[in-house]
């Protein structure tokens, strides 16, 4: 997608120094737009921990092309292996609940495996995080695609009136590696003339809504509105929003969805007023081993400092000012689990299915079938 | 309550001085305690238009007050009541939710007209404001009675283990005169000795959560935890809330609830959860006149800019932030209407009863039988 009418994807391999990962470093945005080098699996496991990087999809193509960094570092035979296997788990340690994570790196590290020098790991790793991210990109394209005749729907309903979308969190090109999951329908119906207008949930406590979605849309020129996380379910009640599509971190097989924290106040919210409310993800955001999502998908917790502090633009400087009194405690719980009854559907790259185990089944026969 | 061991109301006729009422700006809370002096109505107006002051019956209170001042500088006779009406049409579309701002200037409107001579219209307003006031105190302090026995309960069903109540917003005693509503009762609790801890939602855009209902609850040394608005579905979730109980700005005589915004998606959270969701209100905060709250309580749309920016603090001084781009819209919509469907009862300074026409009539029969 596009920042200053300049096309961006959110990782690339450096032109001309395959040492070198870059990211744009979203703790920055929307104030500044700063590139960042990644030249380590340290570099990148931070990266990912700091949350310069974030979305699902995003974290795990960054794990990825960490893996394949790592082994840069790694030495020949048995020891580089050893290394490599310490350096995965490393990376799988840096966020416990975006399930692409796991999955990236176990493509990268099943590939790199078939080298047989350190040489061959480096090429092979390179090869399958390149592959990995180009899928990446073309699976949030596909949901865009299976995702745009829900909209051109509504759109028919209202007699071409706008469209009004909630979202929640940043599940857009910034979190995945272009187009993004909930959004890619989103810009779809854009791009084909659709009136669409989305509310945007700031996503307390790190804003990526207020930040990033914002950017995001600013940038491609559809309509939004930022909201604060308390309003949506005002909105619903006054017809005020037509559809709910959200992201993603982890979907269990029988459709329980972990997405931002918050997420699932807005699913109840959407239930009790009729309005239908979609999670997009590609596969890879599916966990295949999981059924029960409110038992066995681990929460993140994450420093209480977050929703003690935020940080903002003051005289042209990102500054950081304390929210709370110095002395009171805080919680910060990164993610909730909404139970697939109160999904209406999930929209993949394969197609749009009720989010159930059959029809989840349906789409993957060949993940859910034992 | 207190404020570094030393007791303070929120508003107060300052000692010597009839012509000056006294108030804490709350906006600097809880970085830096701030007294305010109101020597007009236009002051007050301003105090409560910009949230000076807030919560219903504080708003209430001081809008009393204001109607006093104004009093101060009306002339005698007809012309003084002419612009002491206009005075208090100011004063009521200061901030259109709350209908304390309603029923206090009423109650002082009624009493100054019994008064023949200016004098006697200024010495009758306050009289008025200064009886409304206590009686305020004192409606909040048996809010507290009447709700405590829900907490000792749930405590002695926990075997004295923490009772966990989630509160959103401030309802505490900076909201009112003392004491506060949905406050009274843990205060009530703590000071017996019973184990409460208080989730504090920040409920943002104003963050009334995160900077007056901590700052209360930590002067007064009640244990308690600021967490972001999306975390309370999460909470509930996992058996970590027993109990809700927020404030109201409006509540119909059928039991639907005027509150902060985002109060509506924490009771379909307790509801999904089977947690009990209680609201605590003074008889003042009721409007004997609407059924429906979804269609007829006005829900008051503030500047979008309290969305946009935040303030805090930084380097010891009180900053504003820009969180959003600084070319998207926002939008700020100040109350939600919970239905009374998902309110486990009301706690009044009459007892506790079902939000139901009946349950509030038999409460209130002298309000409700036409």
């Amino acid at each position: 997608m596009k920042i200053n009418n300049q096309h961006y994807r959110t990782i690339w391999v450096k032109p001309g120094d395959a040492g070198t990962i870059q990211i744009i470093d979203q703790r920055q945005l929307p104030h500044e737009l700063v590139i960042e080098d990644l030249r380590s699996v340290g570099d990148v496991e931070r990266a990912i921990r700091e949350m310069h990087v974030r979305g699902a999809p995003l974290i795990g193509a960054t794990a990825a092309y960490g893996l394949y960094l790592a082994t840069r570092e790694a030495a020949e035979g048995a020891a580089g292996l050893d290394f490599l296997r310490k350096q995965l788990d490393f990376l799988r340690a840096a966020r416990p609940t975006a399930v692409d994570l796991h999955h990236a790196t176990e493509r990268v590290w099943t590939a790199l495996r078939a080298g047989e020098s350190a040489a061959e790991r480096i090429s092979l790793a390179l090869a399958e995080a390149n592959t990995l991210t180009e899928e990446s990109v073309d699976h949030c394209r596909k949901i865009g695609e299976h995702g745009l005749p829900l909209i051109e729907t509504l759109s028919r309903q209202k007699g071409g009136d706008t469209v009004h979308i909630l979202t929640h969190c940043n599940a857009g090109w910034l979190a995945c590696i272009d187009h993004g999951t909930a959004t890619s329908p989103i810009y779809a119906a854009h791009d084909k003339g659709i009136d669409v207008h989305v509310w945007v949930d700031e996503t307390r406590p790190r804003n990526q809504g207020a930040r990033l979605t914002a950017f995001e849309l600013l940038e491609h020129g559809v309509p939004h509105t930022v909201i604060t996380d308390n309003a949506g379910g005002h909105l619903m009640q006054h017809g005020m929003v037509d559809m709910v599509i959200v992201g993603s971190d982890r979907t269990t097989r029988r459709g329980d969805v972990a997405n931002k924290i918050g997420t699932y106040l807005k699913a109840l919210a959407a239930k009790d007023n009729q309005v239908p409310f979609y999670v997009a993800l590609p596969h890879s955001s599916f966990d295949w081993t999981l059924d029960d999502g409110l038992r066995h998908i681990p929460i993140e917790e994450r420093d209480p400092d977050e929703v003690r502090k935020i940080r903002g633009q003051h005289d042209g400087r990102i500054k950081e000012v304390l929210l709370t009194p110095a002395g009171s405690a805080a919680a910060n719980y990164g993610f909730d689990v909404t139970p697939a009854r109160l999904v209406t559907g999930l929209i993949t790259e394969r197609g749009v299915c009720p989010a159930t185990a059959a029809g989840i089944g349906a789409l993957y026969p060949e993940k859910t079938t034992p």
